[in-house]
């Protein structure tokens, strides 16, 4: 079946300034979680062997910085350069803070290309992982939500209170 | 603007089977996840007195099973009756298990009477949360994906290693 006939004759969920105002949504909670975290735990704080959260974070911007520059263009980085694969990550929260501002401002401006063919477009996602681009996007989002969920745990052993799960402003 | 107007001129992301197979991706990862829970834990290990596992399970079925049926028929049921907020649960997991079930197969059922007007549709769910229909499909996926990470954490402090975060079948 074309990418048309199948957008046409299947109902569509959700469009995509939706799913960007939603990705959004979900990543200004992550900054705050990420704030929120004590700068020293952030580094080095683990539970059950688990990474710390700084490379968790490190993760979610790999895949949104890679992701949404291959999904706009197909032009897919490998994951050779990941910060979180090679250990090269920023040294301080302020800094981890930028990187994922910088991140922010690219996912704006690379979504507006995406058209609903490179939704559906099948491709190898960073030259390796094999699947529709909408999968692979809600791949990198969920990860995120994961991954953040993880903190929440973090945090509450720290005797920290996260933000509302709900808080996306 | 017009749903219809708004679908045709703003590119869809993802359509409404492709969704089903992915929640229902997720879900079939979260009973694995329940499965390999240590029986006795499931009841009563917490994190930083954070809500046993059971709990954060109850939830996932309660959003679920009340979810899909407001958002394919408009009959939203309050949420008095969650099990998760009175204290109503299973006694056992695999009684869970069961109730888990169900509710995977009353979310195929009801799946194919969501069109995409009643996606992009804005009702309270749960006669408390207004939003648009896809809006608080989005909601309930992220909100199991968020608890389920947490029970990731539950686990590998038991020294349980969870399903990875990729298998889906």
């Amino acid at each position: 079946m074309e990418t048309n006939q199948l957008i046409e004759t299947i109902a569509p969920v959700v469009a995509s300034n939706q799913l960007l105002e939603h990705w959004q949504g979900h990543r200004k909670l992550t900054r705050k979680v990420i704030e929120i975290f004590p700068d020293d735990k952030f580094f080095s704080y683990s539970i059950g062997g688990m990474r710390p959260f700084c490379e968790l974070v490190m993760e979610m911007i790999d895949l949104a910085d890679g992701g949404v520059e291959g999904i706009a263009t197909g032009n897919w980085k490998s994951g050779d350069n990941f910060g979180h694969v090679n250990g090269n990550l920023p040294k301080t929260k302020e800094e981890m803070l930028h990187v994922w501002d910088q991140v922010t401002i690219k996912i704006n401006e690379f979504w507006p290309q995406i058209t609903a063919e490179r939704f559906q477009q099948v491709e190898k996602a960073f030259g390796a992982y094999e699947g529709a681009n909408y999968s692979t996007l809600l791949y990198i989002i969920d990860n995120e939500i994961h991954h953040r969920g993880q903190g929440y745990v973090y945090l509450r052993s720290l005797g920290v209170t996260p933000p509302p799960f709900w808080e996306r402003c």
